[in-house]
């Protein structure tokens, strides 16, 4: 659902809570990215705001603009390209990070800063070292300062669980009094039930000061495994956003599953008699296209989106009892964009059925990338007889290895023996002409690689993660080589496919050592930040 | 907790529902072990079942005796071999199944016969084909039936949740009147919500005849993420049984994970008032040992025992504002039985040290599976500077591929080059004393290795999944090779180590080669079975 959309609803229902209507707020670019091995670089971040658009969330988190110059350039180019999203920026209750935040949204047709601020005791005490009036006060002052760029405010209080419901009140009243639109109550710890939350927020919404004049929301952490549960509670109780990630990512345990929530109020909408404006049948391929940028797999048993949440599709019944197809079966899976047919292309498949099957799967392809994966197809096709869609998408996400540089294999050869050490030979080229060959031996055929294309490009790493798996069955199926190592203390990933495990891993390995080089001439092109308050 | 002590708790509060124990029913290796990809041979089950008693389940359901040899192999075995937990058996309502289930269970010193039925009317009709009338007679008949063979007797109305309530009413009080003592309420397709869940355990035990002469318990399927909730709103509505696996695995999206639950019980305990008999610090261990056995991985952000659960202790705060660590930690890594120290051991370390290492990590290791542990260890510690917890996990459940069998690599040779075809070269000796070298290309080395294999040992095989990750860090980390292949249309799953993943590879794929040559073996050795009913 576009962003006009939704804001046609929210006037119809002039501010009253009691609307059927649940805005998704995504979180998978800030909260999700910010846990350890979720990480994304620029492009990828760009790539998810897209198909996080075009799925249908109504605000999208796509940072934390102060955290890093990199952060503030995401923000930044997600907020000059999206169309219908509301494009959201974090901000502590700071001058300086309200600055950046509202200068990251600029370009955005629809902007949201979104602010927080911790509020329970514990957190008052250890981390702010500041009283119930102080937090008060910081929060007024931020509310009235970021107003001044933008009209769309949401307040989070942080830890909001963990607070005296009283000083809740209190901190909400003036939020909204200062000019918050949007008031977030987080689980920061994952640590409440469902019952628990039905009653903070029904207590909430009646005793805040002028809570019909903002939307409230949630956002729960998973670490007892009921944010889903809890999410959903909160709406029940008149919560009006969620705040969620694709796949559940985020700190720690996760944030709530997006693809969960929207389904369950999908599935149970006579229960709930609520509605989101998410395309459900985008659900499936936003959650891969996740897997892919990231490397994080979701586990086999996932709701909604692990390959065996529809298993008794694929002949798998309870033992072989089934007859009717609503027994056991409450969705189904094209509801959520799991395509019947995986098999579609082969050698002698052109240009337009290759687009038309991308697009299909979510993925916007312009002419020049077009070239690039026709070609990489084309050389797939005569390898496999039959290319999967699992195949394409490979191919759209992966880098062609020959087209970004500034390193080029020319040569790679690999041996192993029995217990014995292995050993590789490298020859790249860089763009810039030279030609450089190496060889080392290793612990096996990777190690032997990584050695050798550190020699030759004089580049130290230290292989952090590393990971092979095929992406559809038989001998001749692709492998997904996914690598991260450390180099300059940063993890640094790459991924790459291809029917040799040691050719993908080969050039993953390279794809790391080209983003090293290529991110040291992008810092020096950074914009200046202000410094941080 | 022991089996002794759960009932002596059991006899104290004399059957009131009210008391604050909840009982811990483990169907990771029934239906958990039916999902598709988590198949377990009776070793591997064995293993498992070993490690749920430590673990302190109350009850064990060691698999369904009469759908196949196989499955019925595992229940005895297992029966056989438990000192504390109660090992169950599931079977349907049919005399056939009953009479198979109580066989499987002779040996057990605490047993129970686990019936199931449909009640809904979609099932009732399109799965049946009974009445109501036919279904209240089915289940008296088979529990009484059942009684004859066990006391303990649990009876589950399948598809409990879209049951008009009023006929549960009527099936329980007849099953209870029959003889059931525990009467269970699935949520068989994932379908229900908190506060449902909450209502319908009230108003069963309002309204079943003698509902204090059985424990009530619920069986809850994940598929809208809220698995976890309901069946902690059961509970709260004083179900004193809930049926779980580890790591939440089951049929389509799973079911309620174990430790989940076991968890929020014990970190809310002032929320819930109750207990459980789970030694949480084994909790890790055992989440651990079961994605070894199945090769099935938990995702990183998957609660308790995801790897970034408790992310926050390795260092990642958010934005480094951490200055006490209860404003983001309600649980600590301990508590679950993570290890702060992962490095251990090294080249000098000796049998006692691995011994005692691998005891603390949850590994019970005979004389025999030792001598092989230490030797492959020496070999490790050769090839690597600091030998982790990891690695010495997997090599506790790895084969010694020398020591199983038949077939033995003596060669293993492979080359490979950029975008041609990939060589490899195998010779293999079969304890039969033949020796049989082999060469083919292939599709890369992982391809070639499989082919020259098929070859020498004359195995057809189709590749279904592959996988290798690396279990630790630095370019001489261990690779987890994970193979599973099509043969005889039955799939087959084999593992191995290895600092070269080519020779992970090559090992994990002769292990399938070996599972299947054995097992022809075995079939002739197994128990015959009564005809179904």
């Amino acid at each position: 659902m576009n962003q006009q959309t939704a804001q046609r609803n929210d006037t119809t229902a002039n501010g009253d809570s009691a609307e059927d209507r649940v805005r998704i707020f995504d979180t998978t670019l800030r909260d999700g990215e910010q846990a350890p091995g979720f990480s994304m670089d620029r492009r990828a971040k760009l790539c998810m705001a897209q198909a996080l658009e075009t799925l249908g969330v109504d605000i999208l988190e796509a940072g934390f603009p102060q955290a890093s110059p990199d952060d503030f350039a995401a923000v930044e180019e997600i907020a000059r390209t999206l169309r219908t999203a509301t494009v959201c920026a974090l901000a502590r209750c700071q001058t300086g990070d309200i600055d950046t935040a509202a200068r990251a949204l600029e370009h955005a047709k629809s902007s949201r800063i979104h602010l927080f601020l911790s509020t329970s005791p514990l957190h008052r005490e250890h981390k702010l070292g500041m009283s119930k009036q102080q937090v008060v006060e910081t929060a007024i002052a931020s509310i009235e300062h970021a107003r001044k760029y933008c009209a769309d405010i949401e307040f989070s209080a942080e830890d909001a669980m963990r607070t005296e419901p009283e000083f809740l009140i209190e901190v909400f009243s003036a939020a909204i009094a200062a000019g918050a639109t949007t008031v977030n109550v987080p689980d920061t710890v994952g640590y409440i039930t469902p019952s628990e939350m039905l009653e903070r927020i029904t207590y909430l919404r009646q005793h805040v000061r002028d809570a019909h004049k903002a939307v409230f929301s949630t956002h729960c952490h998973d670490d007892l495994g009921m944010a889903v549960a809890n999410s959903l509670a909160a709406v029940s109780a008149g919560a009006r956003q969620v705040e969620c990630t694709i796949n559940g990512i985020g700190e720690r345990a996760g944030n709530a599953a997006l693809e969960e929530i929207v389904m369950a109020l999908k599935v149970r909408a006579p229960h709930f008699g609520l509605r989101t404006g998410i395309d459900t049948r985008k659900l499936h391929p936003t959650s891969r296209l996740l897997t892919q940028l990231t490397g994080q797999v979701v586990q086999r048993n996932k709701a909604i989106v692990g390959d065996n949440a529809f298993a008794h599709e694929s002949g798998i019944h309870q033992h072989g009892m089934l007859k009717h197809r609503d027994t056991y079966e409450i969705m189904h899976p094209q509801d959520v964009g799991i395509s019947e047919t995986t098999l579609v292309l082969g050698k002698h498949s052109g240009r337009h059925a290759l687009r038309q099957r991308l697009e299909a799967l979510g993925h916007t392809v312009d002419d020049e990338a077009m070239e690039s994966i026709f070609k990489r197809f084309k050389a797939l096709a005569d390898r496999k007889r039959e290319v999967r869609d699992e195949d394409l998408e490979a191919l759209a996400l992966g880098q062609d290895p020959d087209a970004t540089g500034p390193w080029h294999f020319t040569q790679l050869h690999t041996t192993s023996h029995l217990g014995g050490s292995a050993s590789a030979t490298v020859k790249l080229r860089h763009d810039d002409g030279r030609e450089i060959g190496e060889a080392a031996i290793g612990d096996g055929p990777v190690d032997a690689v990584l050695r050798a294309i550190e020699r030759a490009t004089d580049t130290d790493m230290v292989l952090t993660g590393f990971q092979v798996r095929a992406i559809s069955e038989g001998g001749d199926a692709q492998g997904h080589a996914q690598l991260s190592a450390r180099h300059a203390k940063r993890d640094w990933h790459g991924s790459s496919v291809s029917t040799d495990i040691i050719e993908a891993t080969a050039h993953a390995a390279l794809a790391i050592v080209n983003r090293i080089e290529r991110h040291a001439h992008e810092r020096s092109d950074a914009p200046a930040l202000g410094a941080t308050a």
